[in-house]
């Protein structure tokens, strides 16, 4: 199908979800994003490693089976072509009787949306406007890093990204220190050193930002960490960007008053990210 | 209907959600639980006016009008008996694209599930054997206070609340203080004093909780008061209870190695409580 969005529940087409649903009622469960190149799920097992903590964290009952067959289904039902499409997994935990408490015999739901085609990653995406947004991450660690349903503050900080004057928002924690974009990780570049916030108390664990730590740093020589970052480390990098699976890495044009015109580690980190893509 | 759950979309009777819906996916919406006795809705303001407060602060177009015409409309669809109903109120931002911008154009989504019926509020309810469970809230200033769908939160404290040994868990925040059960609000006699955990930082501003600071204890001649609250003055306290729309006000029987027998306080509110309900 191209130019429509396919949606698979429990490996069924549908366009509806049956009520009730705990995911609609309360947030209860987990979703990724991922990129599908024709029938091939890009970085597919990134994606499951962090489900399958989530689900563990949220006390679902093992359904990776179902969760992978489900996927290879919906991935396998598109054309084998070049075309790259954004595909949705989220896993609910399924229907039960009202209330907080999830249902001794609960029983997971897959649902699975392909869109139409998007933009394949090419180039270096154009440097982005980087705003600020007074909406802070919850403190909560036993959620941190999970790509749970429960995503209000982000819905706020995107609603403070006016697209006239920004492409992103920066996000603080409670602390005021920041922690990530509204819809992506956060690095700089501070000579060899690579540095990103860490998420021991917010935020998403990205695939992207993942893969960077283990893999494209060291590729492109450079050192990679996790810690507490300030506002004035931003302002004083070499360079910034941010990443997440749809855009891939897009490096932070201005931010306040701070102008970068060259991203050239952001370009070799690209570039390595893009020859991933490819395997 | 007798014995079955209804559920309206938009004023139609509907068994499923159509997709995308921005409730399911970001869990982007609120929620009222009220309950109903034959066709009236009871305390309706109360819920109203959270409500209202949510979709502003959630920045969602105005949309009450719409709000309170279907929940009038399915009241009216239930016969006019004495028994009662559960129904559960839910505002999704409604469809649109992927991402977590709320799209310009939303249009609200207003789904309602009237439950089978369930037993009259009548005498105090038995004592509770209060829990305790790891799960804290996180602290979120900003969502603090609203009924949102995000209540990942507890969904884990209310599957850390084994039935065998109790009733309810006690939630604490992110400090380590008491601030609410895993569904309802907590308050303490002291005396003459009603206290209850104040909500700034995390939490749902209960309409019964709401009743009970506004009206129901200067009615029962206390002093009540929003505070922080220390587990030791849970220990220490004459009587404690929580409260929530479906069952009212329970007395908490045991918390650790504590006893509670009589109640008379709790007791005293409760029986102003079914007068409110009777109005």
């Amino acid at each position: 199908m191209v130019g429509e969005t396919s949606i698979w529940i429990d490996g069924a087409p549908a366009s509806a979800l049956e009520l009730p649903d705990r995911a609609f009622a309360y947030g209860d469960g987990l979703f990724e994003t991922l990129l599908l190149r024709g029938s091939r799920l890009l970085l597919q097992e990134l994606h499951l490693d962090r489900l399958r903590v989530g689900l563990q964290r949220l006390r679902f009952p093992d359904c990776m089976d179902s969760v992978c067959d489900y996927l290879a289904q919906a991935a396998a039902a598109e054309p084998d072509t070049d075309l790259f499409r954004v595909l949705r997994l989220t896993v609910s935990r399924g229907g039960g009787p009202r209330g907080y408490a999830p249902p001794a015999d609960c029983r997971p739901r897959v649902i699975i949306t392909v869109s139409p085609p998007v933009d394949a990653p090419s180039g270096l995406p154009a440097p982005a406007r980087l705003g600020e947004t007074s909406v802070r991450w919850g403190r909560q660690p036993l959620l941190a890093g999970l790509k749970h349903l429960n995503r209000l503050e982000q819905v706020l900080a995107a609603a403070d990204c006016d697209p006239h004057s920004c492409d992103e928002v920066l996000m603080l924690d409670q602390s005021g220190m920041p922690l990530s974009v509204s819809a992506g990780n956060l690095f700089l570049v501070a000579g060899k050193r690579l540095l990103t916030p860490s998420l021991d108390e917010a935020g998403i664990a990205g695939t992207r930002r993942r893969l960077i730590l283990e893999r494209l740093a060291a590729d492109c020589g450079l050192q990679a960490a996790e810690t507490r970052l300030e506002l004035s480390q931003l302002l004083a990098a070499n360079e910034l960007f941010y990443c997440n699976s749809v855009i891939g890495l897009r490096p932070v044009g201005t931010f306040r008053d701070r102008c970068w015109v060259e991203h050239p580690v952001t370009r070799r980190l690209h570039t390595a990210y893009l020859e991933c893509l490819r395997e």
